[in-house]
């Protein structure tokens, strides 16, 4: 492959950020401003890496207004939100993207009651049950599932080895990393006279468009009508969401989370990595929940919380000072016993004399 | 299809319910109490959802004997256990269970060494190994692996893209969720004289009968000897039980909770989601393990705990109250600062007079 | 298959240990110190079942050096490392490695484009994309995917189901376990003018050689440039590895632990089970992250840390003790309390006088 080159200043239209530097800095790679050589662009919108502008060797970087004018020895190419604009410039140089070829791949089993749509790409070794739809340029990769009756939409991406279970509901443009489940029963089960109990989980998921799932991720299907992820929201690795869950537009949960059964979780909102929620609460829009968190309780719209049991960052930085507040609090407690024995004596000695 | 309907007194006979109210109530469907329509059957077993019983627009309503008499306006169906009977009235008006046809399905490999009993479903590309025995009516679905000389119980259902390493063992009316992997090496290294060394993991793992076990859960295989879970075991997503671990009859292993190695949990435990035990402990019979928590010593049959590390919920409750108790705290040490002042200065006037 | 027997003095010498006890007892298998029975070799590593190692029957314990005399009716074979020197032990008894043959099976898919090394094994249904390139005696198991120009290392194992997406790196003699994903996209998504904007993952995964990855474990592939374990990582089951991540040599992430993007992980750190890690942090050599534990700054070469936010375990420590501390405060403000009342009616009473 040929090495593309540019100049700052055609990066900078490409990015639609403002120059300022060496116009004719010559740019034919990327990299963080750590390791950039001579002719990489790089880029900070993390305050924390400010230090390494100074030292990279970059030939330019994408920054936000807040460095402007700070750095009048760098090439710098600044834009509104940075980390956008640098994604329009790693397109540059990124190698072209896995293209999947419409057709069925030898291997690949297809119903013949389910219905392909244009430009359908189903790859080695997937499977599609009876009677499941695939909208058009859709892709089902290789090894993936797509379960009986199953509705997947237009321009979606479905990885290698992803299941989809029976009758579940996909939308249009939304990407399903390898490995997710989707659809695997809820966990219901009751003790009864004769032992434990399966409480059979008839329902489905439905993922709305536009929703991103990550890798190895699981969504339970409802116990009956179904457990839905509106469009928008945003999945990451490894998280757990219940039967019969709702999760609101463009909430995003975040690697390693879990959503117990019945959950409701507004639009917006965000669950950090590792945190929990219980089951039959309502998560209000735009809540933000805090990584590693348990919450047991309703949160209102808006609200950020943090800790097992969550409660507000206030409380919890709080609940976080309370070893330093004892320590000070036992130093004034036996501050004040000397002075009560000071007292003490000093009334003996009264009375005695 | 076409849409079946019910009476109210129908439902009332199938679900092994009282009936109180209209007993010619047309139910063609279920819902939700706040989703429900005219024709729909609802269930209430989470007192949470009391309200939403005023407000239901249901057409009759399955609850337990705590809610008989307090509705008066409302179709109701009391059972002695809300959750099952409600079941058995899904189950009316559910789609039809997937059932997998026996024979093995093109594309499938199944080892001439193995063995498969009567009416066994290999679902498209699964793989059966050498020496590997499947028992009857068991499914092994799409894209399933099944290891060199498993052996595979009767009735039992291994969903799409489930592994099941070498020689492991699965009993009778076992479930095993999409992606679950059993029998993976166990984490053992050593630090060596030359570097980090592989402790091989030669046991295996052994399901007993009647063990559902979630989706994307991993189990490892032991050391030597086994890990296992014993019969009616119920274990849900994201589970990771590490090597050598024995799992006693009918516990409950909750989504992405953790069990480290060697670990014993007795009959009847709980452990919820996100919660962690370390490894080499004994968990006793129906013990309980709050969400989250994490376990780092021996828990007594019957006891309840939760925390990191956990203790009993009395001790948690104070922990959790702390905050306020040491602020209360801080104020009565600035009272009695000020009580103490007042009476030095009282002191000092008493002497100077 | 016959069953092999040894003398104690046979596996002494085998195992690299000096015998204590009878030289001729007869060893047919292997136990836990629990379970064996009287032709049984068992061991003891852990002092907790120091108690077990008095009622066991197993003909002979491979111990460590501080046992040494303790115990002289029992046959002993005393051991620098008795865990190692008991895998010798049982790599005689186990039963014989799965040994996946040269050669690619039927239904396998492996692109004309794609290059394999001699003796490469590529499992039933295993699917190799276009110019991807495996290395000498490589086993690809079945079902597992390898993406597009895919480079992995020579005597390396992909278990089956395994999921390596396009351009990624594996050293030699990796293990990857059933159900990893290497290389899904990165969750990265900005908040832009018209909703969320996905930001584009262009990077890689790369994995040096020597490391192990456990079953359904996640490592994400890097924005641009590359996300990277170096040489001899070992990481558990259901790790989260986000994009960008680097772990340095030797480290070990252990089961449901996770790693947020752009982390850095120095050489022989551990972080425990279900710990996880902020983003954009230095992580030092050897540092200690205890389990469950939430680490939200840089942590030193060395440093052990333990809770959320993580402290030093003795921070910690004085966490835990703080409700205990309390009490006695509130006590000793309570006889204060007492103290002062009885001085302020002394003082009235003087007053008085």
């Amino acid at each position: 492959m040929e090495k593309k080159t540019f100049t700052a200043e055609e990066i900078a239209k490409i990015a639609g950020g403002q120059l300022a530097g060496n116009p004719s800095a010559r740019i034919s790679g990327i990299a963080s401003l750590r390791d950039a050589g001579p002719e990489d662009l790089s880029f900070l919108s993390n305050r924390k890496y400010c230090s390494s502008l100074e030292t990279t060797k970059a030939a330019a970087v994408i920054a936000g207004k807040d460095v402007a004018g700070r750095y009048p020895n760098k090439t710098l190419i600044i834009c509104e939100n940075p980390n956008i604009a640098f994604s329009k410039a790693i397109a540059l140089f990124a190698p072209p993207a896995v293209k999947f070829p419409p057709g069925i791949a030898p291997g690949a089993y297809v119903s013949p009651s389910a219905k392909l749509g244009a430009g359908v790409h189903v790859g080695h070794n997937a499977v599609i049950e009876d009677g499941a739809c695939v909208g058009d340029g859709t892709s089902i990769c290789a090894g993936a599932y797509v379960g009986h009756e199953c509705r997947i939409g237009c321009s979606t991406l479905i990885y290698p080895n992803v299941c989809i279970r029976e009758r579940c509901i996909v939308g249009d443009r939304v990407v399903i990393h390898c490995g997710a489940v989707i659809g695997a029963d809820g966990f219901g089960f009751e003790a009864g006279p004769a032992g434990i109990v399966k409480i059979e989980q008839v329902g489905i998921v439905e993922i709305q468009s536009d929703v991103e799932i990550g890798a190895n991720t699981t969504i339970d299907r409802a116990r009956f009508g179904k457990t839905l992820l509106k469009r928008g929201v945003k999945v990451d690795n490894l998280v757990q969401i219940a039967h019969n869950v709702v999760v609101g537009e463009f909430s995003m949960l975040i690697g390693q989370s879990g959503v117990a059964g019945s959950t409701e979780i507004g639009r917006g909102a965000i669950l950090a990595a590792q945190g929990g929620i219980a089951g039959h609460l309502h998560i209000g829009d735009g809540a933000k929940i805090a990584g590693q968190s348990g919450v047991t309780k309703d949160i209102a719209p808006g609200q950020a919380v943090v800790g097992t049991p969550a409660e507000t960052p206030k409380e919890f930085m709080e609940r976080v000072g309370l070893p330093g507040k004892l320590r000070k609090a036992s130093q004034t407690i036996a501050a004040l016993e000397k002075r009560i024995a000071d007292i003490e004596n000093e009334m003996a000695r009264l009375k005695g004399a």
